[in-house]
């Protein structure tokens, strides 16, 4: 007989080993429950999206997601990689208003970056793990449309379009569409966008539940300079008078958050990227990490 | 500011804690992947089924199980609440070959517990937890169609017929099927059935891959007088060959498993129901627990 | 040849006798015609649900709307036999303000004898005649939610939510949803409900155009003690000013048609049960039996 | 009060009165069960289609096996209105071989008469009732096309092909087809068909249950010239026999049901068109009249 | 080798040849694209009905608006055939303020003039073309219902009711709907429809986009005495107002296209069907033919 | 009236002028008529990709073809950007047998250049002209699979895997797929693909009708060095025989041409990509564009 035996210690220390991991499961569930079939929009980007294994614990994360019922998009960036490529391309960067100044050479190594090394590094993570990943720009299926944002910047773009056809297609297919923030403009050029505010963009137009954005910091302070005033959590009104006093990176992200509350997105999260499985434990775990802002009819989830 | 902090102590803690849980979800995430939209049938019966804490752990595990994507049939049994309410009613039982002797006062507290009590009772506990459970009898739909097994033991069933054409239904809008195992006879009357046989019956009609007897001991034993001898997985010819040297009450379940596995059923488990969260541990983690009985072509879930 | 033939005498004889039958299926028709697809609630109970020939005509009616295209939905009280099965326990029944007083142990007697005598009973006898029936409580698929009623009864409920999404996916498929008048309360517990009241929030919940009333009586009178005041018909007003000289058993059937008819529903009949037959001659002639309560806007089935 | 009452007598004699209707819906019970969804091709003709009365109630017949779920099609022939028509044309009928021979002028009249005069009334008189009628001709939607039959005959065609996608469509939107015999020949011209011949290829092609010839006779006889001969029943080998004795009219049908037969359709039924209602009780009733022909496998639809 | 060769002279020629047809087909894609979809009634008379190329052409032209995705409609009248059909059988006809007067005798030689010659005619055409074509009437599926228009007129009706369900669901199986201008009466009786009007009231009632009556005019004059007044497009505001000055057979068809345009339509053209592929032309090209009338809002499609 | 007029002689010379369009877009009909639903891939290379005339006339195309109900595929190359994407990174390319040896280095030149510049480019193209374009590459929801083709040659894969079901979602939704020959390795790498041999698996694997090589050269000779041998049509068969003189760029067509048509794809076209419209007028004109490959039983589109 090949089959195997198991002695009653083993079985015992199996059972025993096992009780733990039940809880946990367990635990999730109500998360499971009440976010089956929302769709979630995670602006990637920093470390997360740098450090290899944070890359493979992101889209663990992301394809679990998915397998149990939630619709994930995300929307990546390119900042470290873009600036790499310039500096090997020996092209000297211009920065106007905290905003990359993109000339028609920029603007190549950019779209190659992103959409040609970053995406498909993404997709095929995602692959691997099992999910049925699609990349895209948001020229495809006319998902993304622009104008110039600022005639100093050149083809730096601001959203004027958001057609969510095909993505909402793809979504009903089970597929996690990952999207470069590039645009198709009126006038026939590409454009770049700021991928924060492109996720917020397409987060109102999908009716998205949940809005993430994935930093380097851990979460929105109350006095930026003090790290004992974490907020945990403020509602949308908060975050408007928090504004005034946030520039930097941050800012587009909580003007942008500000934004998708007031279109529909009922909780914008800022999470530390640089943990492990963040985007899981906040979705599937009490606790939560990072910041929240919600609109002021937010009720947590009920976990019984 | 209504809203809270997180002060940089505590937010150590809670990153740290939960990074466990991560590990655990991801563990459960290749089984998640490999069950999605698969079929599985479990026989519910023994202490899971009186415990308190047990019947509530289990309702839990078949939640979980349909909210992440599986579709869990559940069939059951009911021979100690059986036997209190005919002592109850003062009715002697009679038996024949392990079997119970059916007349028709028997049949009247058979089915009033069965369909009356049982079956009620574990719908709640589903819907109590957030599945969309559904009790219902083989009568139901025509499911089930019997004629007598043996004339001594009265309206006792040997199935002649399955139609899964309801429950297929069901199971397509996320329902999940809760079965007393009742059959309607080719001559109108009402036949009471084995459990264990029903459920391999219905496994086998509805093409499901797993089935899952849930009993009070830990598995099946090569020697059943030697503890050391259980058995953690054998081919269907070993258990065909097994059959010889078993009775009691696990003989009709692995009598019933061969048929399974010959129909078309690729894992027949058969587990220690006095575990909590056994199904949960059985479908989700590596470890396994109790005795798996294998078509001679199945391989294990690839994890990674 | 093994073929038969019809002698001319035979074959006059034969077309004479069918032009008979062909007058009275045509007379359906406009009520097939006016029906289809329509959902209509009947409440069972009384000798209808006793008397075997009345259960075989009760069961052969709702099959045969079934097949032209009606959706019938059956909702059983169980009355007899509850306290018929109470007497056997030695459970001696306590009423208050005619409503029968459920602790834990009536309650038990109560659920195995809805659930499990009486509706597979009647799940039987549709599927012997070929409809597609499915039996259930209110606790599947969480139909029925409830609360306590009134603190002296115990586990009598009042129904406090109705989720038809189950029983409109059931109907989608031609089943014939049997069910008994059982709810899950919010706080866990399992609560009996008047089945009268039961039927109608089911009927205005499901969008359904009629409300039948099966009951032990030719139907509603003008002045109860005057058989020759009997009403064929009557607007929802004219029943509500009726409702304070009523009491007894009908009081909860009128106070819910009142209810019904506010809530959407069109047309609800007080039927005698007792008839053989009578839901069918109910809806397919242009007779009429019993009492039918309308809306002010109700006009009749136009046959021509 | 507006409403009526119901004196105690007026309320026993509508009650006595109703109970033969219901023995009569309840007979009909199993034919609807059994026919369900199944697709019946009428050949309507003779007297049936001429005589005001019989136009009545075949046009009620039809109307109501729709609505009851069956999927009749109609094909009519028009042989006595087309011989009036050319006789006030001054057009003289030409016959060889029992077939009209078809010149460019008849054929105008052909069409003019069955498409623009018989297929209206027919569709007309079944809207009346309530169906959702259509009339077409054999070129619709290219379900019919044909090739000259014999050059002799002239614009006479004998099917090629049947194309019956359209009419299938129409069947699952609850449509009675109802079909003048004209096809479209492969060489653009128009082709007049003969409607027995057409019907049993539509019903071939749609894979129908059911042939129905509705003619001016009381049947098939063994010996024509002996009315006890009348035949009830034959199978289909047997009809083959009889062939080589007929001639006339009576000929295409028997040809034309062997050939339907053997492609599938499961009774051909040669009916008195002249007996009211012949259709309907045919289909819903067990006496059955004139003469029906079937394969050797066929069955007799269980009533119980 | 049986296969050929391509010198290179001839290769050169076949190249230049074919960069003109690919202009043209190029210029047809903006309308392609602005069309997709929509639904367009087009009232067919006149010569293009008469004269073999014009029926040609114009079957040409309607199967590749089919082909392409637009949802082509027609609606046809018959006057010159009624007219010889009339003369044909000596009957007289009656002329009432421009409108023929119609008694049963009339009424007869209309409806199979018009369903039996000229539908069949114009669906054989079409499904020549490889058009899924169907014929059928105002009768069919209860599409049209009519009143008298005027007791002097006899059968001549007005529309009371249109009934797209059966029309809507041909669209949606690509077929393309032949319309013969004929309607039941609530009465029962047959009427005879302006096929002006009809067009109109069916082009209203399914949501066309465009209504196309082809005529045998150039257009519409601003002073229909002056070819130099032509007018290439109005809105519907100056139709109203030319109302006053028009009459003979274009005032049914300016008035019925006020009403379009009053009900939804967005344009509606005056071609003329004299000249070959006008209705394609008209769809296609840039140029346009004849008098378009619009709503203020309407805009050209963005050629570009 | 701010309505516009046509002169009479405007009026006939837009008549006049409009004639020729008619019989060119009728010319296309037929082959509308028998593409229709018909999947066609195109390997896009060479000149047609880098001017941008062509590159113009190409997207035009491609969008015609799938607003008239084809579905076209992209699948391109890239090898001129890539070589000067090289050459400016000072990246030296290595061949072996033809074909590039791709180090890690050359694999993110080869990737950014494909998926981030080219890619993108041919999407907004097309985006542009109204297609719903879509760009991605073969690690797309799994599309490729790949292994390493030759040691010596590097991230150089062969397919050993074709997943469609994504891009037959994506066909199914009216998108038109626009495929970067990149592949996910099974050992997590990713491979650079040959277009001609991956254009050549995805035909094959979506059931393809057509495949269309876009090159530089007219299209096969029957000897190379003789531009008088022009081949326009060959079977596989002679396809076969002539591999063995064919070298150079054009050998993986050639090959890839076969094993394309030994699969099931209907016909292959080499193609001449520097004349404009060439597509085009490849599938809507009968004269027919450089080489054509077919199966044996291939036969013309009948033009009637």
């Amino acid at each position: 007989m090949t089959t195997g035996h198991t002695s009653p210690t083993e079985h015992r220390t199996r059972v025993a080993s096992t009780m733990g991991k039940a809880r946990i499961l367990m635990e999730a569930m109500p998360y499971i429950r009440r976010f089956a079939g929302v769709t979630i929009v995670i602006k990637y980007g920093g470390s997360a999206m740098v450090d290899p294994e944070l890359q493979d614990s992101f889209a663990a994360d992301v394809t679990l997601l998915s397998l149990v019922g939630l619709r994930p998009v995300i929307v990546h960036g390119g900042g470290p990689q873009i600036s790499k490529a310039m500096a090997r391309a020996n092209v000297e960067p211009k920065w106007v208003d905290g905003l990359r100044v993109t000339d028609a050479e920029t603007l190549g190594v950019v779209q190659e970056v992103l959409a040609g090394q970053v995406n498909p590094s993404i997709v095929r993570n995602l692959v691997g793990h099992g999910a049925k990943a699609v990349g895209m720009t948001g020229i495809d299926g006319g998902l993304l449309t622009a104008e110039p944002r600022d005639e100093r910047l050149g083809f730096v773009g601001r959203v004027t379009g958001v057609d969510t056809e095909l993505v909402g297609g793809l979504l009903d297919q089970g597929v996690v569409p990952v999207i470069a923030p590039i645009a198709r403009g009126e006038d026939g050029s590409i454009y770049n966008l700021n991928a924060d505010t492109a996720a917020a963009a397409i987060a109102r137009n999908l009716g998205a539940q949940k809005l993430i954005y994935l930093t380097d910091v851990e979460g929105l302070y109350e006095d930026h300079d003090d790290e004992t005033t974490l907020l945990s959590r403020l509602v949308v009104e908060e975050a408007r008078e928090l504004l005034e006093g946030i520039d930097g990176g941050m800012r587009p992200k909580v003007e942008s958050s500000v934004e998708a509350l007031d279109g529909g997105v009922r909780q914008v999260h800022i999470l530390d990227g640089r943990i492990q499985h963040s985007v899981l434990l906040e979705i599937f775990t009490p606790e939560g990490i990072g910041t929240m802002i919600v609109t002021p009819d937010w009720t947590p989830v009920h976990v019984g």
